[in-house]
């Protein structure tokens, strides 16, 4: 080993999904929006000068942070922006988790939390689902130096009542509790205003899923004050421009149709609620997802063995080889013909 | 103080130059490029297809380092890319500076350095410039848990010669040294041929200053596949996706018109010449810059009073009220017109 070697940070990175490249290909493994980001962000792009690229992009993302404040009707200092929900966590796990107590997660959630704690040496404890993939609020019900879990939960597509999600906020206001909001859009009803009464919450959304901007790199995240001061202190620490200026522009554009966005959504739940019935007659059973993507196993084959063939057939879906979750494939909702091809194809190889 | 304020991390954020606003001002106070980005760069713009967005990005920046790969004759393995250098030069400090040992960087050289120390905890010692604002070479020849320094150095643009870089790394090679090429292409030699003989040197380069690129924020670095491992590593940990698809398209892109990229580069060189003739005859000295930039200080009048008196008049330049800086300026060079500007507006003013 050469002698610098011994002080590199090891860590075992997160493995996203793939990004096959291919025109026929049908890609359901990444919880993709199957719908182009909303009319006014073409004319923006059209619009846009490549002169305007030699100066570097306004630190406070002001013109998109002015969009969401107006958008979501909360106020400008209550909210962050970050490139994409990864890098607002991230950074919001460097801010607030610094206790020598464990932060507490969901054993079955959003595979980085557990990165991003070994990444900043922050100590944690998973409490497990129930078998039903529920979290169990009563598992949150004590010391902790910080809580998150996501709500719909990945990679199940269960939502929790937002009452439940209140108590466990109300039994952990010593804490900074994260309520990452990725996919709330799909059926769900947001903890934004639960801003308001607890200041210890943040509640983190992002531009990936329902905003067809995955490509834009875009997150968010809504909180007291004092949270979003700490989260920006951080920020300009590490790195203080790191949004371009193509996402400012077009990030603020994609909040501005809102007809459009519900469109899309009510398409996106159709077809989920279309799959659920489908899939259901194919031999799977899944969680009943509120999300863009349906966590499935079949009663006869096993998931691998499926994940296999469909890749083969280029149709890509999302399989974990973890413990709990390895008998499942993680499906994203395509379009209505995406999805008809998948069960076309599953309908002949099962 | 509210319990969980108790555990937030605590830090004193690097102030980004201001970025003021409006047509008629006149903005040296960043070290922007004065002239745009190459002309591929347009036409790619124009070609870019908004549905590519609701897609996530290649996570491995596959384009952009392929075409970085051909620029500069480097293997596809031994370069890392992110958001800006800052990203780059931050997943660095957490990466390989993970010592007990004090890191080493100079007393005046680029702000962030402190700062990022400051963010990640790590031990450091700022051996300082000599009396004409020189690096001391010999300052580094002693147990370290690492270096960092920008050639040409920052604020003074004083350019090292290589073979004085070259012994800095040669005294250093138990740690890992970070040379910051951030404004190289000015006129200085780059260490990038270094990094094949020394496996613990990482060279650094960014895309805002000489390739006209700060609002697409796009940086990279250089050195041995191991270094580049371990950086992706930590990348994948933090975030997985951080670059964006313009960033990588027009990146890509912005390599290609050498000769568009060596005319922009000489325009610079020879408005910064003529800069230090006429700044010379107002009264003005200053280091002998190798960089987009010259850090002058007036013979009789203090630097504070001069950059008031130039911001009132819409002349932007940077101040920075730190010991051993608050009697300098640092002036970007702009195109010959606002340098004219700026000369026409101290004659009257001096």
């Amino acid at each position: 080993m050469k002698p610098w070697e011994a002080n590199i940070r090891r860590v075992a990175p997160y493995v996203p999904g793939e990004q096959p490249k291919g025109e026929k290909l049908i890609k359901l493994n990444t919880n993709e929006n199957p719908y182009p980001p909303s009319p006014g962000v073409k004319q923006a792009l059209a619009q846009m000068d490549c002169d305007w690229f030699r100066k570097y992009p306004d630190p406070a993302a002001t013109v998109l942070i002015k969009a969401l404040s107006k958008t979501y009707g909360v106020e400008e200092d209550r909210i962050f922006v970050g490139v994409g929900s990864d890098d607002v966590i991230a950074v919001a796990f460097m801010t607030f988790f610094n206790s020598r107590k464990p932060i507490l997660f969901p054993d079955v959630s959003y595979s980085f939390y557990k990165v991003w704690a070994d990444l900043f040496r922050i100590p944690y404890e998973t409490p497990a689902l129930d078998d039903n993939f529920c979290i169990r609020k009563e598992d949150y019900y004590r010391e902790n130096g910080g809580i998150i879990f996501p709500n719909p939960n990945a990679p199940t597509g269960l939502l929790m009542p937002l009452s439940e999600v209140e108590d466990i906020i109300a039994h952990n206001q010593e804490s900074v509790v994260i309520l990452d909001e990725a996919y709330i859009d799909f059926g769900g009803e947001s903890g934004i205003k639960l801003t308001e009464k607890y200041d210890n919450l943040l509640v983190v959304q992002t531009f990936s899923k329902s905003r067809s901007m995955a490509g834009m790199r875009i997150g968010c995240a809504y909180g007291h004050p004092d949270l979003i001061r700490a989260l920006n202190d951080v920020k300009y620490s590490y790195n203080s421009y790191t949004m371009n200026i193509p996402s400012l522009v077009l990030g603020a554009k994609a909040l501005e149709d809102d007809k459009y966005f519900k469109e899309t959504l009510d398409k996106i739940i159709y077809t989920r609620e279309q799959a659920k019935i489908r899939l259901g007659e194919l031999g799977f059973s899944f969680p009943d997802s509120m999300a863009n993507f349906i966590f499935a196993s079949h009663k006869e084959r096993r998931a691998e063995e499926i994940y296999k063939a469909l890749r083969d057939n280029n149709i890509y879906v999302r399989y974990f080889k973890q413990p709990r979750l390895d008998n499942h494939l993680r499906i994203s909702i395509g379009t209505d013909e995406e999805m008809e091809a998948l069960y076309i194809f599953l309908k002949e190889f099962l």
